[in-house]
């Protein structure tokens, strides 16, 4: 619990004043003002994240929560629950999808096994087991609050490592059967938006097991009536391990003033989780791909995080993130590569006047 | 013309058996079917490009065609128009905003010199000049109909010459002032959509001189009548060199099985072109990201190619291209790198009818 407070008590805003300063040495490179759109708003968000005008990645990790959810049982999710450990074996020995998207970003994985339902002893793993699974929280709450509070607590610890070590780009990903399940009650238990906005097939449910997902999701409401306003009864009443500790990832990286980056449904959930429990957390986000998960769409509304990637991806595991690292780092060398207004004669000042008259002409 | 012919004559569909083997190993890899999305539809895609089931990309090149548009003098563009020959200048000493990201993606510039207005004399620059700007085709043709042929052939020519030197990815831009009026021009000759779907700010017009840029282009299309069957006479009556030069680009990659990449308004127009000469065109085509211009939403409709990246950019350069290679790159990762349903044991074969049983839950 001290370490949630902590972590949460660090979170500040971005520095706005590394943004201005960073946005004028865009708005001086030679092309339209605001032309390179997305790719300026990184290098700006970036600069307000480490509070400096010049920035460059150094190292990348990509942390993959793994639990599993006694959910499960209920015939909401396409696989066996084994896939779950088997994901832990394939994830350490390279062989993932986030495993091949990682490499080719050059990322390193970071893969916690947060609450895989058997026991797993692979070398590679970080072992930060909570418990053998979350419950089934269609019977029992999925955790208790103390376990919910230790989840984050995790994410946070493994975060804090990773950025000791000296990675200054992190994604979120995850591996747990069941999990967009998991996904779709927290996110229903914070908006109580329509169930068809919430819930999709996950790994391809069919018509009558989506149904069935949808019945499990409503009835737990009911059974627990979890508090909307506080994350960590939402958390513990419904939520995963996985959910749970990707949440302490993005405290984490706000307190630390590292860039986060979303990826699909489970993730975007998490981090909707963090923004729960801190605003401010948001500032240090940056999305990637839209999920083609229902859920997804509703929370780029509920979050304001505009994926940029539209891949049609939905495979979840930091897949995304891989794809968004090498843009967020290309976003860095403009202002360090591109040639100026000087050519044309004209100072930042003048510029400047020049920026202002564009106003309004670009209103997104 | 003797190039073209053979060029469009030597044009053939991609290879459908090529894909279904791939698309066999893609869907052996541990993952639910399909829920990589567009990385799995890419690397489908090259391999009907190759004809073969495993690819790798081994150099990356962006062919930019730079030209001068006299209707320019109409008021229709935001920049001075040496800001031409200063692109030529930047963009071969690393400046512009292709630069950096081409940098990032490991890519090389072929920097083309198809029609700028002043003689350019840089070391870097591929001299292929066909006339010094395109005339202001609010008085006479932007160019006769056998340079517009040249133009096209000049592209054809400067990308058979990249594949002849390894460069198995080709990505489209352009440098020129003025050239999203002869763009605009052109989308709207193929087409008659209504002019504000059409005609955009460019590098950022005011609302006055977006009016004088939508009359200009209705001027020149009564003036003109091009006809629409016939992509040359579009062309020459109202394009520019560089759209020229890049339908050679994406004629020349199909003719030589090599994937094109798309950018954002004046490639696509390209790109549509291109099609308009050779349907099977698009299939060596691979769309980058959806360009902040109008134009760029109905060339998405009329073009069928679903841009992946959404980043609000409107630079032009082939910036879009840069961005996703690595995308691309990425993708062809996928069947060399992942580990299979063997693990669960099962075979290809079972895999199949698993598959089939997926049908209809994913319509998209």
């Amino acid at each position: 619990m001290q370490l949630l407070s902590q972590t949460l008590a660090a979170i500040q805003p971005i520095d706005r004043v590394a943004m201005a300063a960073t946005q004028r040495e865009i708005d001086y490179c030679l092309k339209p003002p605001g032309s390179l759109g997305k790719l300026e708003s990184i290098a700006r968000q970036i600069a307000g994240i480490t509070g400096q005008v010049h920035n460059a990645i150094k190292r990348k990790a990509i942390v993959v929560m793994m639990a599993d959810n006694g959910v499960y049982v209920e015939g909401v999710a396409m696989y066996p629950q084994d896939v779950t450990s088997i994901g832990a074996d394939f994830v350490t020995s390279g062989r993932m999808g986030v495993n091949f998207l990682a490499r080719a970003a050059q990322a390193d994985i970071f893969a916690v096994d947060i609450g895989i339902q058997v026991d797993v002893d692979l070398p590679k793993v970080i072992k930060r087991k909570i418990r053998h699974g979350a419950a089934n929280f269609l019977k029992e709450p999925a955790m208790s609050r103390e376990e919910a509070i230790r989840a984050i607590e995790v994410g946070i610890e493994v975060t804090n490592d990773a950025i000791d070590q000296g990675y200054d780009l992190i994604g979120t990903g995850e591996i747990g059967i069941g999990n967009t399940t998991t996904s779709a009650a927290v996110l229903y238990a914070f908006t109580g938006a329509p169930l068809d906005r919430v819930v999709g097939r996950g790994a391809g449910l069919t018509d009558e097991a989506l149904e069935r997902k949808k019945n499990v999701i409503k009835q737990a409401m009911q059974l627990h009536r979890p508090d909307p306003d506080d994350p960590i009864d939402v958390l513990a009443k419904v939520g995963g391990l996985d959910i749970a500790g990707l949440t302490g990832t993005f405290l984490a990286c706000a307190a630390r003033r590292v860039p986060a980056v979303t990826d699909g449904l489970i993730s975007n959930v998490a981090a909707l989780t963090a923004m729960r429990l801190s605003p401010e957390a948001r500032e240090y986000m940056i999305p990637s791909h839209l999920s083609s998960e229902p859920g997804a769409k509703l929370l780029r509304e509920i979050t304001g995080l505009e994926p940029m990637l539209d891949m049609d991806m939905r495979l979840g595991e930091g897949t995304g993130c891989a794809l968004m690292f090498p843009i967020i780092e290309a976003s860095l060398r403009m202002i360090e590569e591109m040639g100026t207004f000087a050519i044309l004669g004209k100072s930042r000042d003048e510029i400047g006047d020049h920026i202002m008259a564009y106003r309004g002409k670009f209103p997104r």
